[in-house]
């Protein structure tokens, strides 16, 4: 089962693709979908729309997972984010993949194995559970990543998870 | 100059349309976008979104304006309204519209002259400025051609509102 985590921001996208083969996990393929300030809103949501759909299209997921957002840091972000989150969520409509929703405590949770772990266990983790020399980079792509192999240790991919 | 209001939301998104000419305000067109909350948030969104582009091909509006969004009220209404309003803004990427935004005290100000005036104030003006003989029904509908006041009261356009 090809797995697609998106880790969703307005400047920054991050993606991650992995393989679940049984209990063990593939790497195939992590980067971002970067906009720039200097463009109106509407053409950098655009960007995101159309970027994601072509990876959607190239390496056919059979589901997306997405961090939950949460606002208890900054609701200007937050806002930014949810934006960004909507064309993210509206790019899987055509191609008929379900959406998985985790909390970032389920996501730390099920990578390392303890709820309240630094993103450099997460990140690190990622590294070892996907076999790479070395964690990936940005950020984004490797918390995309992560996001990632959360829905694969969660799957069977529960019904109940899909909240999003 | 045709200008398109919009109050975006996950079950309901207004939309009004209008034409400024002069000083003069003429309605032409308001109603909702509604959505299935048995329908899975993708597929919502696909629904804002076609719609959306069909409106504006169909009255070629010269710009759309859209409330800011506050987060004091309803955290998760918050987020929910901010993934419809990333669908929102995306829907006139292909037709390059210029986006406005406003706040809720611009709207109210704009609309009765009272940065404090209540719901059903706004929705009164909104009657009289556009020559109607009832509140246009629903809410949103109202609230949408509100923005659309707002918008053709403040332009000449001043690319200074582009804030989105």
């Amino acid at each position: 089962m090809i797995i697609l985590g998106i880790d969703p921001g307005t400047a920054t996208t991050g993606y991650g693709i992995i393989k679940k083969q049984g209990q063990n996990f593939n790497f195939i393929e992590c980067g971002v979908i970067s906009t720039s300030s200097k463009e109106d809103i509407q053409y950098r949501l655009k960007t995101i729309y159309s970027n994601l759909r072509e990876i959607i299209a190239a390496y056919e997921p059979q589901c997306m997972a997405v961090e939950k957002i949460y606002f208890n840091k900054n609701v200007t972000t937050g806002i930014t984010e949810s934006q960004a989150r909507g064309v993210v969520l509206l790019a899987t409509a055509d191609f008929k993949i379900p959406i998985y929703e985790y909390t970032p405590q389920q996501i730390k949770n099920a990578v390392t194995g303890y709820g309240e772990a630094s993103k450099k266990q997460v990140q690190n983790m990622v590294k070892v559970l996907l076999n790479l020399t070395k964690i990936p980079k940005p950020d984004d792509a490797a918390d995309a990543l992560a996001v990632a192999l959360c829905c694969g240790f969660r799957s069977t991919l529960n019904k109940k998870d899909s909240t999003a």
